[in-house]
């Protein structure tokens, strides 16, 4: 696919952001937009991508490629997941090719522990590029989130790794649970010592189903100002998140992403004595053009 | 007070019950009422009690003590949180008296690890009731609930005790989170079998932000029926509560309360190899009645 313009689409949920690369993944446009999966009716994917990057086809030799939930169940076409261990070239084998040739969906990942499996979408991809753009092929790393993953990579292929619902019990909480009731409406600003402290007690605590609790009973005595409890709080789960992994002081951990949330894992990792490597949204870009680079001329 | 009849409350946040016993602790007469504390207007408190008791005060050498939230404060008055190690002489020297001689209110337990407080308001009554009811002295005791209660007592006093949010967090990932999607309306029957899969999967994971995740995947495979979800889900949230309890086989724990949800705690306790022993709501009045033996005349 040497010399081919690439044009490399991040797909989700919510939202969608594609990027027009030269031969050596160098981004000459971005575009996005909140046309989500969710947003797109049964039959109207090549629509939207008409719409959206059909001037980027031209000239036809362009490809296209998609990582992300378009290609789940509610998405464009199905791109069944990949079983783990799984690298590159195990992703370009599964491609599932909406236009052929020109326009392909990069199949999630799947893996399984004890007979429960565990998915992703987009985030292998993101992945793939984080390691091409470090230079490594093993290591851990965590992508944070809604949904957090924790993946782990030998040789180049991701071996194994796990979903945590850190981002969404922090929403339910904050906004659903006894607690929000001690809450501010506002999130306010981010208070360091407050979300230390969060890290602090989960990281002492058996589990979340107990920490959490602390959040009201500090409250209650007094003991923490309105202004600091959702740090704390937010302290609390990325802390029960790290209590989790099995992490060794000295350890790399590379963190992919972008943002205040971003800041706040690689702060907590960094108090944990682990060495953090933080790498942005272009890992996905990075991801998608070594995909196209694999893929049989 | 030997000879004096007893009227014994459990006021709680949302509802109310109270029991007129004679001097052995039997019961002569129980009454309930939706008049939990946040029903009550401030100062409106004692013409709740006389409404629904006043009849019960005659003679007036009857004794009314009331355990639970009526103590907190948004309650009648509050009863500071009395701290742990406690038995019944702590709590009856802490007795927060509305009316000296005739109606008193129980306080709550606080205890404090690492800088943090726990508290309870009502359990603490029960505890001691369980004790004297069973004849013990020691053991490990626990209350299921929206935020269930975990309960050390020596010698008679409770030394700790730890509050889980494990109702709650059902609730939460029942109605508000994402594994909603994939559960049905209705929670439908106990299904055994999927409630202690999701036992077993919690006790083998390191937390429930990533064994909760296993609820979404199961349905995604199609791997779980529609009706199995919330007894799985279920199974899930009380096996991360046990999971983090440092129970050792063979050890003894009793659990208080009644009805489905105890007898999930007493079906996932036993399959530890646990020794479990239930008790019932006749707890409270039992420790109110020994409360009540201790008052100086």
């Amino acid at each position: 696919m040497a010399g081919r313009p690439l044009i490399a689409i991040d797909w989700g949920t919510s939202s969608l952001r594609g990027a027009r690369l030269d031969a050596e993944g160098g981004v000459l446009e971005e575009r996005a937009a909140t046309r989500g999966i969710l947003s797109v009716p049964a039959g109207g994917f090549a629509a939207v991508f008409d719409e959206l990057f059909g001037d980027w086809m031209q000239p036809p030799a362009a490809l296209a490629l998609i990582a992300g939930m378009a290609g789940s169940r509610q998405g464009w076409i199905a791109a069944p997941y990949c079983p783990c261990p799984a690298g590159l070239a195990d992703v370009v084998a599964r491609l599932a090719w909406v236009a052929p040739g020109r326009i392909a969906i990069v199949p999630g990942l799947s893996c399984e522990r004890a007979g429960v499996p565990d998915v992703m979408r987009g985030e292998e991809t993101q992945v793939f590029g984080a390691l091409h753009l470090l230079g490594i092929d093993a290591g851990t790393l965590v992508l944070p989130g809604t949904h957090s993953k924790w993946v782990r990579v030998e040789a180049g292929r991701i071996v194994d790794f796990a979903t945590l619902m850190t981002g969404e019990f922090y929403a339910l909480l904050r906004r659903h649970s006894i607690l929000a009731r001690t809450l501010p409406d506002d999130d306010g600003g981010f208070d360091a010592a407050a979300f230390d402290a969060g890290i602090a007690h989960a990281l002492r605590s058996p589990g979340l189903l107990q920490s959490a609790f602390s959040a009201r009973t500090l409250a209650l005595f007094d003991r923490q100002p309105l202004a600091q409890r959702p740090s704390y709080l937010s302290g609390l789960v990325i802390g029960e998140e790290l209590r989790t992994r099995a992490l060794r002081g000295g350890e790399q951990v590379v963190v992919i992403g972008t943002g205040a949330l971003t800041q706040r894992y690689e702060r907590a990792l960094a108090s944990l004595g682990l060495r953090v490597t933080g790498i942005g949204p272009p890992a996905a870009w990075r991801g998608l053009l070594e995909i196209a680079r694999r893929i049989e001329p």
